[in-house]
């Protein structure tokens, strides 16, 4: 017996080997796809499928790639050679919602903007906010520990989780953390499992912290200003006012000038999209109207053409100039998104590296920025040769210039990923950040949870 | 050449084997007094003073407590036979305040006042808030991932640790975490070493957020309650109501009949405290005032004396009540303080889990509880009879109800620890809690970061 036919005796009809099914498992939407084949796709429905799936690739030795939607952006869900694929898209229950604990239990698979519809209806909701909410799952969001756009007011997805079910490599079942708001017994696996990327265990079930729903106006302001760097500026003032809006969004020059073609004039919000760069800025909560007001001064006493929204279709309308950069990107080209972080205050020098690195390599980098936290998207276009595949590996060229912008973070104080995860693409940078102590102890406590290495090898570590 | 020769050799004076000295680091503020007499107290000054120590640990294999101020509750910095009690409270620089990125970056020994004090300068606070921040460390506060009444508003001390800088068992250096507000390379160490107790590794500095002091009013109310399970309701329905204040304390009838008498009647702020249970609720913040107002009708709805103070002074009469709780016990005889956590809705089955307990045994079991957050410290005061040593251990019968306590708190979904810590007191309840499959590998994580076992052995497992 090998490890696919006891899969499918054992699991029968979610034991997928649908070449087509195996094909599209072997990338994510980092558009990174795996060589090989994997060996199968199993489609979990239960806490039980996983465990199953867990033992026999124990017993026969064969690697798990644990995936959710598969809306990763550092290839650490794809499916690699001789893998089982174990989706736990399917884990899609919400056990509970306690309001009176504010917290909400979900298995794996449920997606973000499902579990906030349910909490929605009664007046909460989960805050973190990773762009692709609408399609991504909660265990995703954890296993990346996510980010998003709310992350300097609200937290990161860490903040977020009390407790995990997690399948071990042995198909064991660990149970952590608590449903209290505090409770320090024992080490913080819950944390440590939080971005372990795949790599740890496979997570099926969360409890996670839920939240009043902010009350009260939410104010939203669109601000161009000539430069990147005099928007960076201002975001900082921003900051440096004390002021801490739940958005804040810059879009730097090359990048809006994609948004402006891809919008056309009715969709500029009679902003002068096509010389300069952009800032949004969200305030919510009881002060958001003052927090706002004195953020226009703020950004106009930068330089900023500013204006100020306090109804919801012109709000919209503002932010649509943000939901836009991603798509008019992708009109151009298949799309690599980089995520480095920087201290806040140096995020207009990071501009700078970036200008400078594409000036030097003549690559374009539309970039954007989480700017109230300091974390940017630099983007990266790539255009295909005719006859080429439009998934061909991504250009040498290409990753030169990200191991500049690698370093040029790294200099800055910052960091390779804020939000998106190492995965398969960042892993040949992973010493350069942490150093050679912190990789020796971390490939150990690997070990100690998956002795046989076949936990989502490859992704994090070099296999 | 043995540990000590080598020790006094390397580091001289601030070697101390002064039988005085080795005495009073047998014990912290727990009250607990370790067995035996400790080698030496090495009062270290320098991240090299503390390398030095761990290499000579290693070399002769002797085991290192370490320790900040001995504030803690757990009898985790307790100097056990023939250890070697590291002090890091003379580790005492602030070494950046940073505004631009809200961050500090300051050695273990800083006293957390002390830091506040001097952010305080610049507008900024470090929200981690236990009760002894007047006497505590940083260093203590993260390895114990310390509460206070702040953290259902402000969060626990894990949510304030960017990075750390750590000394490994064998005197290596390591560095965790990132300066950015977000960063998801490699394994969260930084969380994992956060609340380890001493037992991983040796912090010697931190990367901590700050922020913003809150501005505006903060609205104080106390209100009194005719039972226990009254106040409790009602600070669930305070919850339920969707404030969310910064403070919300909860003394129940035993123990506020202690502070009545400790505080006398010119004490009582107006509020009947001698006969019932008191709740203070603190808002801050600039809906302040509109939240305590709501707060003010919830609480009277639930059938509590309640008055709301928005003048500093009169506040400060109301704090004044909950900070007299712990001076009012230590006035009857040596307090054993316990901390067990419960989700919110579960307090007053708690509340009446202790009644229960105390009826059953006969023994006195004053309580009060960070309400917002569901974290109770029931008080066992021990007195002595005539002759016995004020230090001597804990009477049985005591931690026969205690045992019972935390069988309470497990079966309502609750911690053991909400804010102290396992230390050696709650060692033996450690796998009530997290199981065995947890257990197990919870010790495998140590023997990575300890593999001698020589970091503060017997403090969270069994030596």
């Amino acid at each position: 017996m090998n490890a696919l036919r006891r899969l499918q005796s054992e699991l029968g009809a979610i034991v997928s080997v649908d070449p087509l099914d195996l094909v599209a498992h072997r990338t994510d939407k980092s558009g990174w796809v795996a060589d090989g084949t994997p060996l199968a796709i199993v489609r979990a429905t239960t806490v039980d499928n996983v465990q199953a799936v867990l033992r026999i690739a124990t017993e026969f030795r064969v690697p798990v790639v644990t995936r959710g939607a598969g809306t990763g952006l550092s290839g650490g869900a794809c499916g690699t050679d001789g893998s089982i694929v174990l989706s736990v898209a399917g884990l899609t229950r919400i056990l509970e919602i306690n309001p009176d604990d504010e917290l909400a239990v979900v298995e794996a698979g449920v997606i973000n903007q499902d579990l906030n519809d349910a909490l929605a209806r009664q007046n909460l909701w989960f805050a973190p906010d990773p762009a692709s909410k609408a399609i991504s799952t909660v265990g995703g969001n954890i296993a990346t520990n996510a980010g998003g756009l709310l992350c300097a007011k609200y937290g990161v997805t860490r903040e977020a989780v009390l407790g995990l079910t997690v399948v071990l490599a042995d198909g064991s079942l660990l149970r952590t953390g608590h449903r209290t708001v505090k409770g320090v017994t024992g080490y913080d696996l819950t944390a440590l499992l939080t971005g372990s990327e795949g790599t740890l265990g496979v997570i099926v079930e969360a409890t996670v912290r839920v939240r009043a729903l902010t009350e009260g106006t939410i104010a939203t302001i669109g601000a161009v200003f000539d430069t990147v760097t005099a928007a960076a500026a201002a975001s900082a003032a921003i900051t440096a006012a004390r002021i801490r809006p739940a958005v804040m969004e810059l879009i730097d020059p090359v990048a809006l000038g994609h948004v402006a073609t891809y919008l056309g004039p009715e969709g500029s919000a009679g902003l002068p999209l096509s010389r300069g760069a952009f800032l949004l800025v969200q305030t919510d909560g009881p002060a958001a109207l003052a927090e706002a007001e004195a953020a226009l001064i703020v950004l106009r006493q930068a330089g900023g053409e500013a204006t100020l929204s306090t109804d919801a279709a012109s709000g919209d309308r503002l932010l649509a100039i943000r939901r836009a950069m991603h798509p008019a990107l992708e009109q151009l080209g298949q799309v690599l998104i980089e995520d480095v972080s920087v201290p806040r205050s140096r995020m207009a020098e990071m501009f700078d590296a970036i200008a400078s690195i594409s000036a030097r390599t003549g690559i374009s980098i539309p970039t954007v920025a989480h700017a109230g936290d300091g974390n940017l998207h630099p983007n990266f276009v790539i255009t295909r040769r005719p006859g080429e595949a439009a998934d061909a590996a991504v250009p040498d060229e290409i990753w030169a210039a990200a191991d500049e912008m690698f370093q040029a973070a790294l200099s800055l104080g910052g960091t390779l990923t804020g939000e998106h995860g190492v995965g398969v693409l960042k892993r040949r940078w992973l010493r350069d950040e942490i150093g050679d102590t912190s990789l020796v102890l971390q490939r150990q406590l690997k070990a100690v949870f998956d002795p046989l290495g076949l936990l989502n090898p490859g992704t994090m570590f070099d296999a």
